[in-house]
């Protein structure tokens, strides 16, 4: 894929835009995301239970993984890599600037989650930490009654990461009393489209299915709606490792998707498997690799 | 149309603004205003679907049309204006500052569209890439409980746009639980006058109808109401273009519109086609063409 | 009257504030107000409809009434002073901060009127323009729930009007759920009080009446109430000449008015008329003169 | 009383706050407040009616007897003190930077009474007018759902305030739907605690009573829990004088109390009278007065 | 415990945050809080009634225990140190930034306690008084409404407190219509990772239970779900002190919590048993002690 720029990417930032770019897709224009930012999702739930090795529970494991595999970015929050960055200096981090936990349910409330900290905050941060960090991310969620103070910061957040010659990446949900399939093929392409309205540069999006089996059509609709945004297919609950793979290959090779982000299908294993899982997953996003490359790749 | 300078347009913006509004106006005091903001105001419902050509859910549609028609400017959320301004410098942009989705109904919740950048983020921008800005826009919804908040930021964006020798394009519609019958042609009228105690340069307005024919008197009524602020007539669900050609005639001939805003009529059309209907509008808004020329321009 | 200084207008604004106070009273420390913001408030309902002349349509009917009439101040917004203010540079102007539409009723939801610009950018674009702006207005409604938004902008308005020279005017009407009588003359008092702990010059508020004669007690009441901030009577719907120049008289003699701010009586007839009469006005409010002479200057 | 300074006040400033804590309350360390804040709080309620003198309705009233009595500080909003403060330049000032009217019962809708001004407005505005301001107050309703919002205005104030050398009074009412006794003394108590916890100089609270006579121990919880912060009682409505006087006596000497803030049973009187009832009440609250020398100063 | 910079302490406030890191845990890593926040929490409820000695209900009691006894931290509202602080300059200080009462109840209204002062104060404040400030606190209720709103201002707290070289306690409590049961482990996990996600260096939690009894499994998988944040057990309503400490000792040395928060247990005593209360808390947290030598320090 050949990168353009952003047009709001000033001329002093345009190397670091690109190389930032280049870095986190591979040259492949296609990003890996480690979705670590599930501390305050999801609260405890996806990282003690049944099913989840003990080691998961400790929020060093996400360290761990993004460290020792091949990772576009590790998507988390500031405070986890303000607490584990010193020594984990290696890792190209991605700093999730909202987050909100589960306790409302989307259908009693309209969910607002609000920015934490500012993409300012975060330049700073990284010039006195000397961290690899390459963009800032952000949740909205349009159809709720506070869409609007999220398309702002959303708007915001896009523009000052191209002023810093980051990259950007919006998490786009409809949700609220007014939405009525939040997986509607349509409602995603929709969704896609104000992220392009948006300027992101990559779109984290639901996935269209028929009776349980991709869309593939639905989700050209969705990448195509989404222009030069590339859109990230969501990971989702835990799946059986080679239907996992296989879709992520059609997503990107019939569907156009330009990668995904993946939390747990990844961490929640022993760290040496969550590592070669990770590098599957990479391995068929940034490097082209086959599905029977990927399961190879899994094995070990 | 003799052109009277906004007092707020300070002696070095001057030249700029009688500039940006004779050239986006060629001359004529009428706007021809592509409106290519419905990414986020309808989702994909615009671009994809029974009727609609394939090519118009690429966002890069819009551009190509932008860049290939005579319009007067091009207007669209500042994303994408990022992610395709590189390739399409030469496009006279009007930067639509806010936006909302359609998933709540107006009869459900009274709407809030909320301004995502600043005029003067608009400003740097435009420095730093260059490109042909001519003015800025917002939608405010007057009638709903939220009115208070859209009304000062319009009045802000005016007045900052004219600081900077830009002119800014006020869309008002009532909207909200309050609103009876938005299509009344006194309520259109108000609306008006409310774009004019806005100090806005043009008011992209409602028509009023009766029997579904244009009501001219009425029409008069709301361009006489704007006073100095020109009534561009909205565009609406795509129609058959002579029936929209002569319309659009008389909004301009007998009911004092100064433009229209005009979106489905022109891109839910293959590239060439959009490009020539485009053009027709054009032809009408800005260079006095009689709707029998306008249908020459339209077929070629 | 014997104007005594705000103790908040600054040393180096003293002659400005005082020039601004004895122009606009002519000396007579009472104000004839020229109301020109209606076309927010109350849409195009005052300006357009039977028994109102066509060419009150057009706001700039508004401006040749205040440019050939003797008036005190023309207030109206910020945006319809821009549009015009070129080609009406002799006019008194007093911009009006806030304004909303009458669309929801306030039976339904208590109003909230947001202040719309800034007093600084008043006061810079009163230096960039050159106009005669000698002061600025807002409204606010005790006994809404949003009361405590516009108690906090008044309050910042007046003082901050009084820092650069300039006369501040509250609009002060009681108005919600909670409010009974809007027209009871205790309750005019306490917003009397309320524009007087604000610090106004002038506060414009209801008139009391006892079967629709004025209450001269009632006002009186309300206009020492009022302490030093002077009491401009509402003009209200249009009325008899006579009746309405005889209650003026009654208002500032009898009851211990400092003006009155009135635009439909005024607005709602044919130019030279507008002009006489707004000249009655002016002569009864400023002048001192009688009721008979009022009406020869009305007629001519 | 030993005077303690609090630890926020700059070592500049040092000066500036004991000279302000020691004139107010004239070396006692107990304050005598003159309440004139009612023109909001009560509109015209406490000025107009009958057994109401009529001079009181005229807000110069509460100026003359602040100016001729002896009082610690003369409690008002800024606007009056902007009207009246050049010819009243030797009273004592603390400007009350919030109020609310009270057209919306505390039943129906729990309380918000923002903050004006920001402390350094009333700065910048004693020094260029020169007058005798000595600090600053304001009222907050804990129990309300907008206590967040006043509770951080409240602590910003009292911090502010002694930034600058001045002295910070807090009213503070448990108000609101969830308030079943606002009068019970643990309640109180708890108030006078949110006071110190807050960092107040004074807190203007409730007064405890059983079957109507005061609760002298429930004064002392009350006394006792706000620390360092002086408990002044409030005066509430015009009572017999002699009657007032006792208690205040009691509770100063049997209850703890600090002084109290008197509005209404000073001002609802002839001048004459009133100047001579605040003297009885500062003899009490400041001079150690018994109750028979208040009363022969009551009496002339 | 080998403490681990967070990467957003600046290279040079690294000394200051590992000495005020160091101090206030003894080098132990663990963290005695004393917490003395209550005045507005419970308003007078923990400081008077039955079982509560007199001297308790004057804030200074809180001032005493803390200069005189073994702790870590004394955490309060800003407003309390100021007015104590200069007589009690040799205690260690948290200031809690915000606070609220507890008047509404958590069933009816979902909680909001708002940011009182900013670090930025507390730091300039440090600066001017010399006082021995550790670090700063803050309190946040997930599940409620308003979640968004602490999340935010929390995220800045802490990382603001780190630029400063401070340390940063937050309180996670899950509150809210929504929250079915605040004790669950699973839950107060949860609220562990949000702790660690905001970077804190202490969170304080509730404590699970089965039966009443202390579950060490849960503060197990609380405690490693916390990460590098370490977990403070909150202190409680006052109980038997054997068995207080006895628990205290198993949260440490088979929980692995960090500290504990402790208030009513200390002070709803005589000065100097609160002391000696105190010091056997610090003993058992800081310097290792065994529950018996914990109870020979209790009794002298």
């Amino acid at each position: 894929m050949q990168l353009t720029l952003p047009a709001d990417v000033p001329a002093d930032k345009e190397k670091a835009f690109v190389e930032n770019f280049e870095e986190t897709t591979g040259g492949s224009g296609r990003l890996m995301l480690f979705a670590g930012d599930q501390k305050v999702e999801h609260l405890n739930n996806d990282f003690y239970g049944e099913g989840i090795p003990l080691e998961d529970n400790d929020p060093e494991h996400l360290f761990k993984i993004a460290s020792q595999a091949d990772i576009g970015v590790f998507a988390t929050q500031f405070g986890l890599i303000s607490r584990y960055g010193r020594d984990y200096s290696d890792i190209p981090y991605l700093v999730k600037l909202n987050a909100k936990t589960n306790l409302i349910p989307y259908s009693a409330k309209d969910p607002y989650s609000q920015q934490w900290l500012e993409v300012d905050d975060i330049v700073r941060f990284q010039k006195s930490s000397g961290l690899d960090i390459r963009g800032v991310g952000y949740t909205l969620y349009i159809g709720s009654e506070h869409e609007h103070a999220m398309l702002r910061e959303a708007a915001r957040i896009v523009h000052e990461a191209h002023l810093n010659g980051w990259i950007a990446v919006l998490w786009i949900y409809p949700k609220g009393n007014f939405v009525k399939d939040q997986h509607d093929r349509h409602l995603i392409a929709g969704a896609a489209g104000v992220g392009a309205a948006l300027g992101a540069d990559f779109v984290k999006l639901k996935v269209p299915y028929i009776d349980g089996i991709l869309d593939t059509d639905g989700l050209k609709e969705v990448t195509i709606a989404a222009g030069r945004s590339g859109v990230l297919c969501e990971g989702g609950d835990r799946r059986d490792e080679e239907a996992f793979l296989l879709e992520l290959y059609q997503q990107i090779h019939h569907g156009g998707s330009r990668g995904n982000g993946t939390g747990r299908n990844i961490h929640q294993r022993p760290l040496e498997e969550a590592v070669r899982m990770a590098n599957a997953i990479y391995a068929v996003t940034v490097r082209n690799a086959s599905v029977e490359e990927a399961l190879q790749i899994l094995e070990g």
